[in-house]
């Protein structure tokens, strides 16, 4: 089968992958659509060490495994977990110990014609939700992730530091809670996005500092950490959503006086994600900036790469 | 009156400072005993800007305030607050805007003959309480800040990185949670305190990689911080209670990965510290390395700065 190569941080587009084999527990599923993330970008620069088919945000089809997912298209949760480690057992999958996660950590993923994944991964997608919409439920979810792990009402201040893919998948998550939100970012274009939908925008400027109870770091670089730190009030907290390409450096002490909490982000839940995308509560074709055939995999990636894109989506079959 | 008088980086005996009166709201204390913190020592190295008398851990006799407290043994909160702000209007008052802090932000400290305090900040010495213990009731109320932000219970295990004069204050007051507790210093005499008392302890080795539910890092320096975060597991908590001479190198990706939490850690609840040090469950005794007269002052931040030792007490009237 065709799929896109990671090896030695040089990506190729491949016609002679063999067709997975699902082994017990797991379901081959055809892929119909998938999307080009930052971590997958990130992965082609070298920072993590990986091998083998990129990929993880994807729609397909089960063509092998249970009956009452078979030909039906899916989205898949990405982490592959043993179900024994304490995490596991604790109800918490997603930091298994021994996890293998789809395109990133020792899983072949989902560009290519086809990728294998434990059946209890999938969530059949409802008829109604375009597939090019539930291509999304991954990075959604992760953005959902965020209000399992801080409590957020009404009387909130949020700021969402970023206007990217994620910094505008969080920003009409965190709307829905009604806090007081503002999200900064530096492209018009996609600020108006969030405008469009009632959500308040601007350029970094419009920060408060200490003014915010909660703020969100979606840009992935040391100026964006910067802006959300500083826009906290004392005992505010920094939810850290991107990872960087370098260390950053840090003013801990600051931190210790304000009684600030920095909190890491990954993962959220698959269900409330495909409910949201269900429902039209959030709205992502405006974010769905290109569309390329698999076999235009290095262009798609070309143009993924350039500032200002927000998701480019690969069509697999 | 005679003080410690900290200017342009350079601590003095000074013996012209004019006794202080007491604006409206404020007592006159005489001071009978100061402790040297760490918090000292790095305002005399310059860390943060500061003029005047330093000091902020003491025990003082009231000569001039309401009925109820004059010539009774105090111990003061060391944040001056304004009670208007949304800090103070909202119980935080350790976060006051417009805050003084004792021997630190704007306001005189315990390194003198007296003092001046808000009312509200003092809190009688229970009668059998000996002066040198009450002067530890800031720094054990700041370890019981601990408590106050991250929920400890019987299955947790924790780490307490650092065996000198916080560390062992927090490890103390950790232990009566009953939680699973591992106190790693560098100091063999400093260790043998907390094992007489049934802590566990060890060098930094004996840490096991991502086997914490909690850390808390009490050493101020990087060092000191690796082993807090190597030592949590995933969706763990890294409690911040140094400050840190520079700004710290983090690999925040990580922090994403394993949704750490880090969360900073300051003052703490006089109330229950007196508790504890009236009913004798954390003791302090053999923290106290010297003892040194104000006048010989300088002397005593010589000694305070020494490696291994652990609080050195002014003895002021
Ligand atoms: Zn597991
Ligand atoms: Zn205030």
């Amino acid at each position: 089968m065709k799929g896109l190569w990671l090896e030695n941080n040089e990506l190729q587009l491949r016609t002679d992958i063999p067709i997975p084999e699902p082994p017990p527990g797991e379901a081959l599923v055809r892929v119909l659509r998938a999307g080009i993330c930052n971590t997958d970008l990130e992965l082609k620069k070298g920072y993590y060490p990986y091998t083998g088919i990129l990929g993880h945000e994807f729609v397909g089809v089960v063509e092998q495994g249970p009956e009452h997912l078979l030909n039906r298209r899916v989205v898949g949760e990405i982490n592959a977990v043993c179900g024994k480690c304490r995490f596991c057992l604790s109800g918490q999958p997603t930091h298994c110990e021994n996890r293998t996660v789809l395109g990133i950590v020792n899983r072949h993923g989902a560009f290519a014609e086809y990728l294998c994944l434990p059946v209890v991964n999938l969530h059949p997608v409802p008829d109604h939700v375009p597939t090019e919409v539930a291509t999304f439920t991954e990075p959604l979810a992760a953005a959902l992730e965020i209000q399992q792990q801080v409590s957020l009402g009404k009387n909130d201040r949020v700021l969402v530091v970023g206007d990217g893919k994620l910094g505008q998948l969080v920003a009409q998550t965190l709307a829905l809670t009604g806090c007081e939100l503002l999200v900064v970012g530096r492209h018009q274009d996609k600020l108006a996005n969030l405008e469009a939908r009632g959500i308040k925008t601007g350029l970094a400027e419009a920060v408060t500092d200490r003014a915010y109870d909660i703020s969100v770091e979606c840009t992935g670089n040391p100026e964006g950490f910067a802006i959300a730190r500083r826009a906290l009030r004392a005992r505010g907290t920094l939810v850290l959503k991107s990872t960087y390409a370098d260390n950053l450096n840090i003013d801990v002490s600051s931190l210790v006086v304000d009684e600030i909490t920095l909190i890491g982000s990954r993962c959220g839940p698959f269900p409330a994600a495909l409910e949201l995308l269900a429902t039209g509560k959030v709205d992502v074709q405006p974010l769905i900036h290109a569309h390329y055939p698999l076999t235009e995999g290095l262009v798609a990636f070309e143009h993924a790469q350039q500032r200002g894109v927000l998701k480019v989506l690969l069509e697999i079959s």
